[in-house]
């Protein structure tokens, strides 16, 4: 992509009205723009980034043998009203009254809608386990939108059910979404915290948050950094501040963002929509759910909170907008000749470019390139070509070094492409590429 | 996909509601269901076939420089009073009034959001032409939801906007965007009509729709199957019946589903948002829109409209849910190990396979698999291993044959690869394969 031609340019600064790091962030570097509080356009760079969170994520349910559905926003209030969440939810739903004067919500959640959906076909013990998900709008309406695309009014998620003949099948089930929620935030480039907490208005029974690290965190979470435990704030109070039971650390505070949630419903909306099943032995009872959620314009409003320093975002390789921001620096023709050779051969070889032709200074450029946060810049100038190389500076590294226009497309191979392959932490292309250098 | 597993099993019988051909095949082979009038639930297979349809309009899209973006759907009111569209459009908006009073609505059409959007880049020439879409959720109150996934309530929508700094820049620009909607619906499997058509609430200039010939069409279209010339009925009707201007042939009735539509908005919003630009000579001039339209959804239920018989749907290979319905004919050891076998092999080669291994009656399993429609049927049973091969059977042939183990993967190869790179009307792995035996 020329940047000269991409939809959503830099701003000189952020909005006045932006709460939030992630909000003044994306706003200045093009991703996202409000609409109104709680409600974002999201541009091209932003569109890209949340495709590939969504990719990650999908992967993932994908593994533990999650099936993509697709349920609707509208719902009729009636579904609502058997599970009495029309008044213990009343304050967030945007309600509707069509032709005939029907009232409808706009989805919030979708247990109200998934579980008569199942119960269509759930029927027998060897109907389930079962595991549908999908990546659908959900809309609230919170009374303090704010902190960006972390507390929205219209938002993206990923919300998965699960349906079981026992307790012990969603125990067993429950625990590999644990691990495959930590795979998500892992492969965004994300360090995260299991905390027990309160289920809310979701749940009666336990739960599990997944927190991430961050100054602008809503939630103050305990934890150990030494054994990885961690819990909510108001639940330990209650407790007393001890150290961990574990391994006897001292227990640090720290400011969370909660970017997903698991939950143990029990039978309590099979109950409310009837859904039972025969079991082996020719019992009818009522069926047993789980239900997973990770917000996905959330988790990419996280990771910018997570991800920057005071030049901007630092994307993670594994969802960055483009994995290469290539600059060309000055007008001459051989300089230009060699900029538009290397961005035509990124192409060709299915590497995502973004490529700053503009006739600008390399002050507003680079100025551009940091705060936009692609991993790896190349810059082609007439200096770079004295040496008959390009200028190769990871976003997060300091330093610069002129690779040769031979052994470019080598290094990029090794740095960009190792890192598909990898399920644990990705690697920036930095880091790899230093790997691959030392050894 | 193990069909036993699969969630969204078919039915015996369509559903007593169903109104239309879609409807009723659609719900039947558990591809869709119903929430309430005009509101689906897609349900696995019909989320692949939805997404196989997005990626075939998001690369036409692309290739004509489109930009994806993603609009919200919550919208506040004060847009729609700007255009006036708070009023021409009332009976089919969804309102809402949200916590401050404040009062959105529910995007039925996102030219609203999206010239201010727009009004926020573009300041010079030099920032058109411009093109961006999205695929988003509409939400259309309408009072007669009916015909399946024709006209819903809540449905999916591509819908592109174009900004010019000339009459002749758009002109140009919607000759493209014509050509690659013709492309969509090729790709799709269906002949498109392009006709000349009022512009309705969206445009007072022309427009054109894209007309796919179908029984349950609410349109009825004039069409010149010789020269490819088609008009709206009600055009037609005020000039009076004649032969086709060009070609002197006489002119035939049809009915068509509008699948697409393009639009020449001019000035309209960019007026009413006060979207303006700087021309070369420094004059400041309204920018020229043009908007175009495809619902994703509605194109999947005109596919079912068009590729059906008596049995169920004919998907096309392009947007098939699998491209091979695998069956298993008896429950020997060594019937289920080679079926096992050629199953594991399939989705190691990246062929989508979907494999009924249940313990059913052949007349059961032919039965469904006419019903859900993919392309090419593959059967293991005794029958066939006697010959050391599967039974190869296309949906829209009569015939089968035996196939051996050995040629099976190269003759797949050669069915289901071919079709990935023709730009023209996709043949099925049938067609395909019939070429390639009578060389």
């Amino acid at each position: 992509m020329k940047y000269s031609k991409l939809f959503g340019k830099t701003r000189h600064s952020p909005p006045c009205d932006a709460d939030s790091v992630n909000a003044k962030l994306l706003t200045q570097a093009g991703f996202i723009e409000k609409l109104a509080a709680g409600i974002y356009n999201f541009l091209p760079l932003g569109k890209r980034v949340l495709e590939k969170i969504n990719k990650i994520i999908r992967e993932e349910m994908d593994a533990v043998e999650g099936q993509e559905i697709l349920m609707p926003s509208l719902h009729p209030i009636e579904l609502w009203q058997t599970t009495g969440r029309d008044k213990t939810m009343d304050e967030i739903l945007y309600r509707t009254r069509a032709s005939g004067d029907k009232e409808f919500v706009f989805g919030p959640s979708h247990e109200e809608t998934v579980t008569p959906l199942a119960a269509k076909y759930i029927k027998s013990y060897k109907d389930m386990p079962l595991s549908i998900y999908q990546i659908q709008t959900k809309f609230r309406d919170e009374p303090r939108a704010k902190s960006g695309l972390l507390r929205g009014r219209e938002f993206g998620m990923k919300d998965m059910y699960s349906f079981h003949a026992s307790d012990e099948d969603l125990d067993d089930y429950y625990e590999k979404v644990k691990q495959s929620y930590s795979n998500v935030f892992t492969r965004c480039g994300l360090n995260s915290y299991i905390i027990e907490a309160s289920g809310g208005p979701f749940s009666d029974k336990y739960s599990h948050e997944f927190s991430i690290e961050t100054k602008a965190g809503e939630d103050t979470v305990i934890i150990c950094k030494k054994c990885g435990i961690a819990q909510n704030l108001e639940l330990v109070e209650v407790k007393s501040r001890l150290n961990c039971v574990k391994c006897g650390s001292s227990l640090e505070e720290m400011k969370a963002v909660e970017a997903g949630n698991i939950f143990k419903l029990g039978t309590r909306y099979s109950d409310a929509f009837n859904l039972k099943f025969t079991d082996k032995d020719g019992k009818v009872k009522p069926v047993i759910m789980g239900c997973y959620g990770i917000g996905n314009t959330r988790l990419l409003g996280t990771i910018v909170e997570a991800k920057h320093d005071e030049n901007g975002i630092i994307w993670p390789l594994s969802v960055a907008p483009y994995a290469v921001s290539l600059i060309l620096l000055g007008q001459e023709k051989d300089v230009v000749e060699k900029a538009e050779e290397v961005y035509e051969k990124l192409l060709k070889e299915n590497i995502e470019v973004l490529f700053d032709e503009r006739d600008e200074s390399p002050g507003v450029k680079f100025k551009d390139a940091d705060l936009i946060g692609i991993p790896l810049r190349l810059v082609v100038s007439k200096r770079s070509l004295e040496k008959d190389g390009v200028e190769w500076k990871e976003r997060d590294q300091k330093e610069s070094k002129i690779v040769t226009m031979k052994g470019l497309y080598k290094e990029l191979e090794f740095a960009l492409r190792g890192s598909h392959s990898l399920s644990s932490n990705p690697p920036t292309a930095g880091r790899l590429l230093h790997e691959f250098l030392n050894k």
